[in-house]
């Protein structure tokens, strides 16, 4: 065996399923070996006594994105994938996101295009379909397919986003037919708006009401709605950013009776609750998403659904908007009620730290399972595996050392994001990454970032196997 | 005590909880006595060894109702009330149908109008709301909820009924402030246009394709959205035709969680499965409703649903069109497709001699079960009782003689509907009326009818009590 | 029509149905006659702005019962009858207990000895088997059905009453064979030996621990292995005494299988919590009885269950033991532990205005709920139906006319029964009893017992209708 | 790095999470390099094209286990370790039985020694709790976790070994105590010996017979009762060989409810019916195992369940008895009845190519569900792992080279066991193992057995982590 580019020396080495140790060989940015002790390193890292991970895949990111209503995402490709790199997060996958009458193609292409040379760390895209026509299903979806575009997401609320509940059957057909994969944002919009109407009416809006436009009831109906579709279709889904208790009780239901739903949840809602948006002022802006945190009862049930592996991913859902910021959420001025503030929260530097420290090192989940979440099920549920999301021979040597001996408090200024705060100031977490390495490359070390942007390389998604496996559908025989 | 004007003797009369054996007597149409012998009356009928029932109340029936497609039911009030009065049914209360930019007040003005005079039993109407404006639910609602109009159906499906979620949200929040109550169409609107697009673009379009465009899970969608709805509001909800094992389902879970679900089915679901449209031609258009019947394993579902109490009500949804009839279910000719074909069945007088026969004669429901759905529950649920509804002091005499001893065999012939055909055609009925009285006063005896049309009066329903108890709501309390 | 009896004026007359106004005519203790306006009565009764409904039968009381461990039962038939009767009950089920190796026939003609001439009110009796040998299942129970013992316990704990799984199979195979009914006590007993005997060990054997002792799981597996029997054998049983919501959630389960499982509770589910135990010295052996009432959400989902007609009836589980009586509370001392104290609280009085009271008049149950819960199903369910258990021609003319009008605080000193305490000291209720009639004959008015002992009569039981409707069963076939 | 004493060359390795391609070095017989290229071994495999999977473990073995009814297992430790040997397992877990009376810690020495150096693989124990006295509880189990005997299985049924309720908590409690893990095999037992008696009696005693008197109700039961138990003293168990869709169900609700279950099926439940013991004669017989092979729905719920992860682990529950043979199937000869017939299926060497090529080659489960289920998950749920269970570094090279070329029909002739038959007779399999090595050694090459027995070493077991987890019980603080 030739000279490695890196070893990497007595980890404590997790994957999703097992835990090892010994060293690891990098060559040409891949995992050529790994053994209990290998050969010389050109580089050489001593990890003893320190867990390594793969590197987190945030496969729920919004950077650069464009906005129907004006607002402006904090985050580009430069400034978000910093932040995702200084937090243990080797790979993202940004939306790029359609307008209306657009190509999606041609979208794809332009996000592909402004992220070229911009980022720190590796990128694929999911595109955010809001106008489905048949052009885009069915002359350019099989293209974008081959290229490297298996997943898409759709939301079922939000003016100018918003699918109908038909071209939400048209989407997951034509991702049936091409073996891809749906992301649903699942809450009934009507709802929201009937709820927001009538509490703007009122004059009740400051930021806390944001809760109440946006109530349990309304993701649990669009959750059923959603897997009520998946389930007509004959096609996996992707829950995205499940919240409640309620939700996670449809998603049981649904399971138990074999349906391929797959489902995420983000640490807004296992470490907040809507007692966040309870403060002074305008402050309660900051916390602003959707769907909101809930109750400390749906964040208890949260954690015990995701210790028992209901959530096949945990991902940052990062929306930063900046709060002291006319393009960001105050958008509309402080003055201005809820529903005009851009919905969302930065996470992207935070969600590998927090679940570490809350979540493995808390003992309410096991390391394997924070790799699945994290990373391995992220890579095989939008097509990057095994390229991504594995120790393993072969794939690509994005990997974290974690340092579980130095407390960090959370504070916005030792954050990379381009966003003026953080949800999660003053926490202090038990462990944060010591090393990230992207491509067996250092990214993030002592504390410091050390690759250029351009160091991201764009990664074109396979169709995911759970897509590509055959599922029964409800669609009458002679239509399918 | 006087005289009295009727007097029934030795009946063994079941109502809604009890059974017992005695004289009635009737005065002034309504029931002043009951006793083990009763004293003289003018007139009296010996119904030694019959079951007597309270007569049965349809609160689901299609009449003189237009149409936004210009088919035409078979039935107008005349036809329609003679129809129910012969096969045992007392009180109809049919819709009033709102076109887009009615007034809510002059469609019931004008139905009840068209009514007036023409009916040979009692009459009550709940309205169709199509177009609920702040006009209609504010300002005219609360004058017809006092007139005696309590009750309001909903669609959620069919194009020019169908009303959005949000509507749906308006017009519950309005119910729960006068305390009436809404009926709801649970079937996805979206899913149901989805499939027959598909359907007949593929050139599906024989009757029997009709149940593949309207699956089960399409109604079992609506139905968790509107129990959603009704639990959002906090509001009773009557879910009418339910048709499927999975929506049965959600009605038990739904009232597992203390929800105010009422549920109706009708005897096309217990009598009729999808096999039904599996015949040569265009005869299969017959049998399309909606929510069409399903499998074997649904109908089951059904009558276990019905021998434990799941439903409260059982109705006709009697919508007759007739077959051979360019105004009926040929309106578009035989070589059109299902989705051109008017739907519905009748059914008005099959109703309660079918259930009776084969629910109670079969064992498969005791008697009172049969007085609750057909007429106690309807009565109670729509704001009747008790002047309706019941075998009591001061109720009115709507009473059911049964013969049990005379197997009938349905035929068209013998039926009174203005409709070319029964679904039942050839059924042989263990039961069927001996003597319908409505007010005391004998409209079906000896296998003719015996009253004129003018008998039938118009009944003001009060505010149901369902609709009066004090409910949970999940809309936040200070926009409530 | 002859002149009446009795004839009650003007009330407002409930059913488990129905509600209306008017006069009750009777002759030899049966209503012979209802009517707005009946003729003359020897006696007459003004009843207007009374609301009557049917006198309350008890099914679940144990008077002068043998115990195994020789504390006493505080009541005999001659108090536990005139409790009963003053609290507005007219018909007592209490229990004829069979000691192991007593002939059941032999049991059950003594205890009716024992009754004769003693009850103030009528009676029948349930037999609890202890030991279902092949003579008492196949030679005695034959001839005790058609003699009108129709209905028999089950304990699934208790030392020296529990049967083993396989002795429940052969009473159940009996009872399916009679078309009888069992009641179930079910609680699993090595649960609560278990925790028992570590809480003696500990030490912890103040009253309170009771409730530590009986925990809701016991009582849920025990439900679980109860309806399974139930079902594998294919016959209806009757679980006693639910007290917890999850209790409440198999039997849901289990009726949406389509299981016939019926289910009583009792008062002291609905009025009383563990906290009841929380008082100083040895006063919580006060509410020492089985299952013991739960915390708050146990008590929430009793209310919510009874609303929604869950439980089939509300008995009162009278087994009084006197507080300062060496046989009774304190048969081992104050000193003792909570194991050594007698199972049971006094409540036959009582049950009747507490129901009414707290659940009628507080809006928590309609009237015909009430109706339904305290005496048509328990007739029903037990077979004095239609005897007892309606106001209907030819019913027995067990009425109870309440008054809502005096406010009455429940005392121990306005008991009747032989028992020195009642867990309702101090309770304010809305409405007790203006006037009992058993059989057409005040036995309770103005506040007095007004019938001498010996009025009550037995009353054979007929078979139930539930138990003789044909069900599925799980035994195969061949060995039916 | 040093010369390798193996090197397995370009095989496709899958874990339990990742797969991927490369060579596998081993030293001492241990893993101790992966590498895309590793450098020369004293011995080579070329595994080109060929899928690598750790070796099986099988978690359910009965072998030499001494049985209360004299009869006698086919297989000892040196014919039941080759067959599994030859089917591609590299551990197995037998048990070791205790009688009553006996001490475990002597039952333990006894099987231990009897196996020592007679074993082709390794081999660990789990041991068999009939007398779980304060003796072996108390003080030999603390001194046995020690000793590496961390699994014990229970009974809660069959004569001999059934544990009472009490004794089955006495158990679970000092497994919390210890951290240890138990197994229950969960049929209610009493209605498995009345259906028994029943069927025996009208002489319904031919092999079919059987899967009537154990009814998938009474697996039902049992599951319910043993999951209440686990939930009360808040300690994990294993639900071993579970058969039914029933099951299935309870094992979802009490998931949902956050408990610690753990769940095992048998190919006899994935590939066979009952319809199995549908033959003439006495054949049937060969079938007669515990719970029986159910319903082809049941078959069918089996396989959806494993799909979606319901199961833990997949276990051959290898529990041989000779057909022809009177210490075998016809103990009491071959007109005894089923109640005679010892309880059993041989199955370890079948396990593993069964599993592979019904599951994973017909795309039922995916190849990393294979590892976890026969492999990963035994070793973590029986605390082998690290050492076993895993390829990964350090671990034990216990490996599986399967051949997905060669068809194999399954025949008697050609399996290892000591069994005179194979349920599995005449069925033809995608895939069997091409090469299994122990520690690094062939074992099995070319169809043949290539080690002595002795090869096998004893494994101590560590705590299994779910047990060592911190959990929620039931039992009252004060006497936990």
């Amino acid at each position: 065996m030739s000279e490695f580019d890196l070893v990497i020396r007595n980890g404590r080495i997790a994957t999703a399923a097992d835990v090892f140790t010994g060293d690891i060989g990098i060559v040409d940015g891949r995992i050529e070996a790994m053994a209990s002790t290998l050969g010389r390193g050109r580089e050489e890292i001593d990890a003893a006594g320190r867990t390594i991970t793969p590197g987190g895949i945030d496969g729920h990111i919004h950077l650069e994105q464009r906005l129907p209503d004006g607002a402006e995402i904090a985050d580009n490709f430069y400034t978000g994938s910093r932040s995702a790199a200084c937090g243990g997060t080797t790979t993202i996958i940004p939306f790029a996101f359609q307008d209306h009458g657009a190509s999606l193609s041609q979208v794809l292409a332009d996000y592909r295009e402004s992220a070229e040379g911009r980022c720190f760390i590796d990128y694929a895209f999911h595109a955010i379909i809001t106008d489905p026509t048949a052009q885009v299903l069915n002359q350019e979806l099989p293209a974008l397919v081959r290229e490297g575009y298996t997943s898409y997401k759709l939301y079922m609320t939000y003016e100018g986003l918003q699918l109908t509940d038909r071209q939400v059957l048209d989407v997951l057909t034509a991702m049936r037919r091409e073996q891809a994969i749906s992301m649903v944002h699942a809450e009934n919009t009507e709802f929201i708006e009937w709820l927001t109407e009538r509490l703007v009416d009122k004059g009740l809006t400051a930021p806390k009401y944001h809760t109440k436009a946006h109530p349990v009831i309304g993701e649990r109906e669009a959750t059923h709605r959603a897997m009520s579709m998946s389930e007509l279709v004959g096609v996996p889904i992707v829950l995205v950013h499940v919240s409640a208790r309620e939700v996670v009780e449809q998603i049981d239901w649904a399971r138990a009776r074999g349906l391929a739903i797959h489902a995420e949840t983000c640490p807004q809602y296992l470490l907040l609750t809507e007692d966040a948006y309870d403060v002074e002022g305008f402050e309660g802006a900051k916390y602003i998403c959707t769907p909101p945190p809930r109750t400390a009862d749906d964040q208890a049930a949260i954690w015990a659904a995701l210790a028992r592996d209901v959530f096949d991913i945990v991902s940052s859902d990062h929306s930063p908007f900046r709060y002291a910021d006319p393009k960001g959420k105050q958008i509309a001025g402080t003055s201005a009620g809820f529903h005009k503030v851009p919905n969302g929260v930065p996470g992207v530097e935070t969600r590998m730290p927090l679940l570490y420290s809350e979540g493995v090192l808390k003992g309410r989940i096991d390391v394997n399972q924070f790799v699945r979440m994290t990373s391995t099920n992220v890579a095989k549920l939008y097509g990057l595996y095994p390229r991504k999301g594995a120790i393993a021979l072969g794939a690509d040597a994005d990997l974290v050392i974690w340092d579980e001996d130095t407390p960090v408090t959370v504070t916005n200024d030792r954050l990379h994001h381009d966003c003026d705060y953080t949800p999660y100031e003053g926490m202090t977490l038990g462990a944060w990454p010591a090393i990230t390495l992207s491509r067996g490359r250092p990214v993030w070390r002592d504390g410091a970032l050390c690759v250029d942007a351009g160091h991201g390389e764009f990664q074109a998604c396979e169709r995911p196997a759970v897509a590509r496996a055959p599922r029964p559908t409800r669609i009458p025989e002679l239509i399918q």
